[in-house]
């Protein structure tokens, strides 16, 4: 049945996936910062998303709200509003110069899913929700998550006033409120999502890494996302001393001491990995002083930041051990201290099981070949998901990573995920 | 004779020594900049220490000039003016932030010198100049011994005009000429000093290193400085990726490729070290690119400094054939492009055999145990030296190494050093 109504309609269908085109293109258009697209998080870009999508969800006469923290929330009626609701989201901020699908193509799914039911009269079991989240990007505000932490009220109090913005200096509070949004209420913990009173959180989103292209397959059922442990202050101190006159013996050279500690955090990798586990790492950010820093200067300072991610919790608190100790030794034969500094952890999340199956269950009926795949990047459905809701995710290939200007969604890729994401629905609000 | 010339006259020694402390302890309060002192060369802090010299060499009546790039020379006329000279010198600017004694030691050991010949009246056989040299730190405009190179008129004409100093983005030229020197004499490649005309040059300097402190000696004859392979521009690329989501196998991370590569130029050098080669390596800078890197994205490019150095021509060629393999093998692995960028060479300066005889008798004859050492730091000596004149240098015990406000003279071992300077030159112009 799915299978006929994903064919019987294609025409139809297209109407949908046309107008989706037509808003990203639109979307790129406004938001375009050569190279590549800039929707800051509470700022002008996302703003404008924010706005275009509100624009859409007028012309299907959905009901229109925002929550106290700037999230969009684009509801189709169900038959029984008492029931729990299904919500369909994706964040509308970029990283700055970023690609013009990285969450958008989400928020953009869902209309597309919502359009299609106004089209073919269809009116669910219980609401079914498009959420437009702000603020999912870590590289405006340096704190993960704000947009869907706010909504179920557990954005701790301290990150409105202690995180700015890189570009402006302004607290997340102020740029709230200049948008006229309320941080009092995520102050005083309030919450505007219950978890109870969600059915299922589903997620589109495009694959952010290269498996998809890779296999030639053009979208995927994600099983669970990376838990992460991130490290944003790593520091070695050694001393400054003169490059030609310091014996080996004598220096304390933090540039080698880092980057022997860096090369073991390396070895480690490769060894869990081949041995089967589930690692990423990433140094992000190294560098000498470039205050103090010269080619014929010792260093005495190094900092850096280290991230390590796997589906697999006890890897993660096996790695912190290990890297700990490697810094104490090294510490200890160079004569320099090396700390890793404050350390976030966020925890592995896993997709609800039944979910899982039933996007396997639909995508196999479309004949499409959607395989199984863990997350390596962390997504606003984690947080839906350590919530208690049963959550999904559904990748869409995508061409050159993420993160960057050459980021590439095919259309046909986005229309094929729709269709897994309308059978789930259909099958869901029935 | 010169142990009892050593002896005799300790009292009246005892005034050159507290004239030469008088000189340092103001030429620090004149060019204080907490921390330490700041002297760029052919800026202010330079400028007053070449005006406080000229005024002490006026007060012992000797003849001064300068030449066309701001050097100054200042000179106890010899009995037979015709015969090579005598040349006492060393630099007197700074590092920003740096000690008291790198340089500015030697030229006022020189004066200290000239002033106990003309208190005891002895009138050297040939002329004896104290020169004091213009911008030998490479932390200003970064080209080393631009004063030295340019008396000998050995100075490219292409540094004028391409090198600025950092703080104030001039060219050297401009800085030349509002001191009032002459920058269109230097790109002439006139010279003004002959090779032929100098009987000897003798550099006093501080340590840089730690060695006098660790065998608790107090000063040093010099054999050869050692030579040098620099690096400024070494520059990893590979491709920025999300931290996330991209597997080991598809990564091609700038920083763990670059942290590989100066892991194997650590591993060389302590190879080379343990067979007994001299040999001493400094990555000074190394960074990700600030415009771009943050804790969730793969580097894609890094940056990099590389400078080592020793008395061994053979060994400097080997290390740079050892690393360039590296860089390929590492670029070929890990699928990043690592170049290693423009490479000067400063050759190893070798110390003239005789004058090393002559400083060893004489400290011998006065009981002090001077200890051959090579230089590990670069020095305007190497430059004479590499014109073919006889050239010597005696090191003096310093604390916490160079290049910082810590660095730390003490005057028993200044004085002692003048000793063993003054019995030389008693040899040399008798």
């Amino acid at each position: 049945m799915l299978r006929e109504s994903g064919t019987s309609d294609f025409a139809s269908d297209r109407r949908e996936i046309w107008r989706a085109n037509e808003f990203l293109a639109e979307l790129r258009r406004q938001t375009t910062d050569l190279p590549g697209v800039t929707r800051a998080s509470y700022g002008d870009g996302e703003q404008t998303a924010h706005d275009m999508a509100r624009a859409w969800a007028k012309e299907l006469d959905l009901s229109i709200d925002t929550d106290f923290a700037g999230n969009l929330y684009m509801t189709l009626a169900g038959r029984d509003r008492g029931l729990p609701r299904i919500v369909m989201g994706s964040h509308m901020d970029s990283v700055p110069h970023g690609g013009n699908y990285d969450g958008a193509a989400g928020v953009v799914a869902g209309l597309t899913a919502l359009q299609r039911m106004r089209r073919i009269g269809m009116t669910p079991r219980m609401d079914v929700t498009v959420m437009a989240i702000r603020a999912e990007e870590v590289s405006w505000f340096p704190a993960p998550y704000i947009g869907s932490r706010a909504a179920f009220g557990i954005l701790p109090a301290k990150v409105l006033d202690d995180v700015v913005r890189f570009d402006t200096g302004q607290t997340l509070a102020t740029h709230m409120a200049q948008l006229g949004y309320d941080p009092e209420s995520i102050r005083t913990g309030k919450r505007y999502l219950d978890p109870a009173g969600i059915r299922a959180y589903i997620e589109v989103h495009i694959e952010q890494g290269p498996q998809l292209v890779q296999s030639k397959q053009r979208c995927a059922v994600v099983t669970r996302i990376r838990g992460n442990y991130r490290y944003k202050h790593c520091r070695v101190l050694g001393e400054y001393a003169h490059a030609g006159a310091v014996p080996r013996a004598d220096r304390r050279d933090a540039l080698l001491a880092a980057v022997e500690f860096v090369r073991a955090l390396d070895a480690m990798w490769m060894r869990r990995e081949s041995t089967g586990g589930d690692l990423v790492c990433t140094v992000g950010q190294f560098y000498t002083d470039p205050a103090v820093h010269t080619i014929t200067k010792i260093p005495g300072e190094v900092r850096f930041t280290m991230d390590f991610r796997s589906d697999d919790e006890a890897m993660l608190a096996a790695c912190h051990s290990e890297l700990e100790a490697h810094a104490a030794r090294i510490s200890r034969e160079r004569n320099v201290s090396i700390e890793l500094g404050e350390r976030t952890h966020a925890p592995v999340a896993v997709m609800d099981e039944a979910l899982i199956r039933l996007a396997q269950r639909c995508s196999k009926n479309l004949a499409i070949n959607a395989p199984l795949m863990a997350s390596g990047a962390g997504h606003d459905c984690a947080i839906f998901a350590k919530q208690g809701v049963p959550s999904a995710m559904i990748f869409i290939r995508n061409f050159h990573s993420s993160h960057n200007p050459k980021e590439e969604m095919a259309l046909e890729d986005f229309a094929e995920a729709t269709r897994v994401l309308d059978a789930i629905l259909e099958e869901l609000v029935a």
